[in-house]
């Protein structure tokens, strides 16, 4: 996307024009860092952004991916920083009644006690970026005007690519789509394997505030932890095995000499997930109007069903707390995101935007003749799913429940399994074996029958609800009934299963088709009676999703070259791929008459203790406080310890555990949140109130060496 | 005391030299003016203190008492300003469910519209001051040893003092302790008795926000109302008349030239009712772990009472109001000294600087022994008074009910009558019969049979749970009974009465003591019944304070001989006589992270608006600021109106109303509330957190220009 729009000399004045007024907003690919060289040295940067440009070079070569957060190398030894939260299922994974990390926290004196974070655990470490947009559109264009062709030959393409590049062993591949196809590039990772945890607070600290702090500021959380990356005695990524020894990577951060302070330059290399402010109007109103409030209230249903269960069963508190922080999490965000709209009125600047876009390509001529086509097919599409949306959500919530899910994904898998690799659906291929073999195994500390059941239920009698026409024969006939009786006959029938050992599942991973074909285990009886509706909805999808081939990148490049036209920044949507934000640590005024000031410091986590949870410090903590041991680590201008701080950064989901790095390259503390009122900003970016939260690199080295002492790792 | 105090030079010095760190503290009579004359002028001050010091002169006797409030003159035409909550009870008094004007407002468009403000209400303009400490010791002196005879001679020589003073008619007098009977004052005002109202904004303006805003920043109420004093053709004050004119005061205030802002100087005149700073650890520990968790939790049990009952019946809504409003801001009030009591530890503090003054005068030997003899005294005083303080506050709450109130204050005075006027028991004089009485025919607004029924079973309910050492025979023999089915029937026989009624209660107003005691009514049977043990229960309580009367200014001379040798300001304790405080405009940092702002502005408004009580602004209001209509009225600095703003005085309840001037001596604002956290600074004062909160006098004029125009008062 990049080199198309910055061909536009006009593009690049406009958009530094605009950039005074919205320093923050920008989710930078690296290849427009030279370009944005102006900006960035106003903010602050000391370093050339050439240094920064180089991705595997110093410090870009020490940020790592971990799939669904970014993270960090912080010595030679492979030692890796993120956060708490990130690290959270592998500390719950590691945790038992007996012994609970989330609780105690975990603390390996010697690098060999460091425990195993999960079979799926990865640390991606950048390897290569290959533009590979010519030969994507051509593959695409190849398939001519049939939109299921397009669709597979863009998979086929991709698969082709990706098989290319992960043929040396040890590397893992992904081709990214930008701004709606316009461009495409195909990122190498080495992928480490074998991926343990070495430290993490204990959760007082980490999870300091837990939900009712989470998306909030003032904010006192030490949401950091530190995994290893292990590699074979070769080098080489390997699986876990005691015999590994630790990754030594090219590049790793230190800890910042000078102290951050307000209105100081800082900057995050990281891998945010998604984020839509190039959306449609239609598809904007349709998340606003419906998705999000109804995803939020059922979400809210399952956090109080799980929690009730969780109060009689302590098994269910510990193996649904990840879930339970998703949940959670995840409604919040929903209604923050909702609220944010409100605020903005986000819907009245979308449809004014859009509609100003339309009246420009229709005063275009024929110019903008085939932009307003593309946008009329997307606004068919959009339709098109919405029709659908009720039955979408809830069959596909229905079959991502444990025992549900796991017999859909292996039917799956022996279907797949039955062509040769290379035309296997993404996602089932042989590279993929190993995340969903994991998948099974890991399932054991996240499942709970009883619990399992409840969600079965829940989800059941839903698609009941559902709207007569969004139906699905394969269900209703499954069901043998229209009522909550029949739903209650049907989970009593499914909790027959075996599949909620892990053995079972172990043993089904293997299987062929008829096999299960021929089972009467009865979930699987059930994956293999809805399969055929499933494959169909997937045609669908693809379908739609081969018309968007075509139409998206037209129109959206006509939405960029409106924006260049009126001076406004322009970079891709954030899709996964390594990105970059920049700005400056500041403050924000939450409301009329209120400021929330950049940091808050040790005494607020003491003014913040209940002694019950979440706000309950350790008692190391709270004494070395009321001692003012600061450690050498405090701020003058603060007169205490920084925790956490704000700044105008744009970082969403996935942005999670990113090194925040000063002026100098230097790491001065980790993104772990947004605030609040920036939730909203995934869809319209509102510069007056969007703000990430990072915990101070101040304070995890307070904690590491007044709290839970790690001398090993300082 | 400021003589005594003063006269010592060290006292000065070292008054002065603390004054830098605390600025804000110190509620100073209004004789310590030119002493604190350096002070002043350092804050900001430009009128000369000697201009400041002449009460009666201006801008001073602009300042007028309402008796629970504090108010000012604005125009020559006897147009007073003051909160909206202190002109609550008129308006709630002229309001009807048809026309309700708590909801619409008031605005008299000529002033024969003006309505009273009730028989009660009053206007005090101070027209002397007069220090009578040598005639009141000597009166105590000449008593002896006897408590109970000191406390007559003083009461004595309060009534004959006020009784001389009050000799020209329309005044009132009032003898005033300080520091706890070091000094004493006699103040004689000017009784304005013909009140009316002249202006309220609607009551989502005067009262927005509501209990839940209440004491708390950022704030957005339009706390203000206007009255206007009337008086006889003859310029002398009178009763209610048609045919009265406006009173012309010699001075008024006008509204400020210059735009207040952040940091500015300002200072208030008021009357502060009680502030508890020289209070003894032990009072201080029985108010803290006792008086106001269990006041708070009673008052809140009340005010569900009120309102499940006001939800089916309107009339309670209307006629309890302003119960409600002082029960919801007693109880949050108290909540809310404890919060602060913890937060600055302060039984840590009183205890520490009590242990301190006991040593130091430990340390004095001979020097020392009287005041510790004193301290000795007071401590037992307050043992014995926690021993019946679960008594004296259910039986005084039960007291204070509608049909009993009455019955025991008609008794009473029909007791008192038999004497001869200067012999009865101060506030049963000829000069408190118009009070009395117009409290007898105010009631009628402010009773509802039912709800007054469920008031008795409640603290009769209560008193069954008293400590058996605490009940008293009177009532455990009237109750006829131990169980709520006696206080069921009690109540129900109670209901019997006719003392709801406004005829009969003023009929009572005139009979004599046998017609009570020849009586049927139940209410009045009652009240016959427990006389005898409340005149006792008196009787006691001036021992008490004979007692208190010597010891109490003794042990308060040598606090504040120690406070002075260790360099703190001295100014006595609040006792509802005119003060002066004065400091600047400031924010303050709430908690860690977050710094509250000085000014909060029309658009804070909008953003709290939720179109249901108590934020929903009137339309006018939310129009005006959508178009931003500021009137000329904004403060360039904000970029809109100002609303409420924040600074660093010393006020407390009684302060309500006050003029707030600046430097130049102009009005720019209105005193309506202290900040969450400055509650609990009426026992220990906090600099950090104490805050006063004033409706900006620019938010006053814009409601009057652009939401509710009243140019007739412009």
């Amino acid at each position: 996307m990049r080199l198309k729009l910055l061909s536009v000399s006009l593009a690049v004045t406009g958009w530094i024009q605009v950039f005074a007024a919205q320093a923050s907003e920008g989710m930078w690919v690296p290849e427009q860092l030279p370009e944005i060289a102006g900006p960035l040295a106003q903010a602050g940067l000391k370093l050339s952004p050439g240094q920064l440009a180089d991705l595997t070079g110093d410090p870009m070569g020490a940020v790592v991916a971990l799939g669904n957060c970014t993270a960090s190398f912080v010595s030679p030894n492979g030692l890796v920083i993120t956060n708490h939260h990130c690290a959270y299922g592998a500390i719950q994974l590691n945790s038992t009644p007996q012994r609970n990390l989330i609780v105690e926290g975990f603390n390996a004196a010697v690098p060999k006690q460091e425990v195993s974070a999960g079979p799926n655990a990865r640390v991606f470490v950048l390897d290569a970026v290959e533009d590979v947009t010519e030969r994507a559109r051509a593959a695409i264009a190849s398939a001519g005007s049939d939109p299921l062709a397009r669709t597979r030959a863009l998979e086929a393409f991709d698969k082709q690519q990706v098989a290319a590049c992960e043929s040396e062993p040890g590397y893992r591949c992904r081709l990214y789509s930008f701004f709606g196809g316009n461009a495409y590039r195909l990122f190498r990772n080495l992928e480490i394997k074998d991926v343990r945890l070495a430290y993490a607070p204990p959760g007082s600290v980490g999870k300091f505030g837990g939900d009712i702090d989470n998306w909030m500021w003032p904010r006192h959380t030490g949401d950091f932890a530190f995994y290893r990356a292990y590699v074979g005695k070769d080098g080489k990524p390997a699986a876990y095995s005691l015999d590994n020894v630790p990754y030594r990577p090219k590049h790793w951060l230190r800890f910042a000499d000078q102290p951050l302070g307000d209105g100081d330059f800082v900057m995050v290399a990281g891998y945010p997930g998604r984020t839509n402010r190039y959306a449609l109007a239609v598809e904007f109103d349709g998340t606003a109007g419906w998705t999000y409030p109804t995803v939020s209230r059922h979400y809210k249903n399952l956090i109080a069903m799980i929690k009730a269960a969780g109060e009689r069963n302590p098994d269910i508190r510990v193996k649904y707390a990840n879930l339970m922080a998703g949940l959670n999490n995840a409604s919040k965000n929903y209604d923050g995101q909702l609220e944010g709209f409100r605020r903005i009125d986000a819907a009245a600047q979308k449809h004014a935007e859009e509609d100003a876009v339309l009246s420009w390509l229709r005063a275009r001529g024929d110019d903008g003749a085939d932009a307003l086509a593309a946008h009329r097919q997307l606004v068919t599409l959009a339709a098109q799913r919405r029709a659908v949306r009720d039955r979408d959500l809830v069959v596909g919530q229905l079959h991502r429940t444990g025992t549900l899910g796991s017999a859909i994904q292996l039917y799956r898998l022996a279907i797949e399994r039955e062509k040769p690799d290379a035309e296997r659906e993404p996602g089932y291929q042989q590279r993929d074996y190993p995340t969903i073999k994991g998948a099974m195994e890991q399932m054991d500390r996240r499942y709970v029958a009883d619990m399992d059941r409840q969600m079965q239920q829940y989800w059941l009698r839903e698609y009941l609800r559902l709207p007569k026409e969004q139906r699905l024969a394969a269900i209703d006939h499954w069901l043998e009934g229209d009522d909550d009786g029949a739903v209650a006959t049907a989970v009593a029938h499914l909790a027959e299963t075996g599949l909620g050992g892990i053995d079972e599942r172990l043993k089904w991973f293997g299987a062929d088709r008829a096999a299960f074909e021929a089972s009467t285990d009865p979930v699987i009886r059930y994956a293999v009676a809805v399969m055929p509706t499933l494959l169909e909805m997937e045609r669908q999808e693809k379908i739609d999703a081969g018309e968007e081939l075509v139409a998206r990148p037209v129109y959206l490049q006509a939405l960029a070259d409106y924006k260049k036209r009126h001076g406004e920044s322009v970079y891709p949507d954030a899709n996964l791929s390594l990105r970059i934000t920049f700005g400056n640590v500041r403050g924000y005024r939450p409301r009329d008459g209120v400021e929330y000031l950049p940091f808050t410091t040790l005494e607020g986590v003491v003014a913040k203790e209940t002694d019950e949870e979440p706000f309950n410090s350790p008692k190391a903590l709270l004494e070395a406080v009321k001692a003012q041991r600061y450690g050498g680590l405090e701020d003058q201008r603060l007169g205490s310890v920084p925790v956490n701080f704000l700044s105008d950064l744009d970082i969403t989901g996935g942005n999670s555990g990113s090194p925040v790095l000063d002026a100098n390259g230097r790491l001065v503390g980790l993104a772990f949140d947004g605030n609040w009122e920036s939730v909203s900003s995934n869809w319209i970016f509102d510069p007056t109130m969007t703000r990430m939260i990072a915990v101070d690199g101040r304070y995890v080295r307070w904690i590491m060496q007044e709290v839970s002492p790690a001398p090993q790792l300082l």
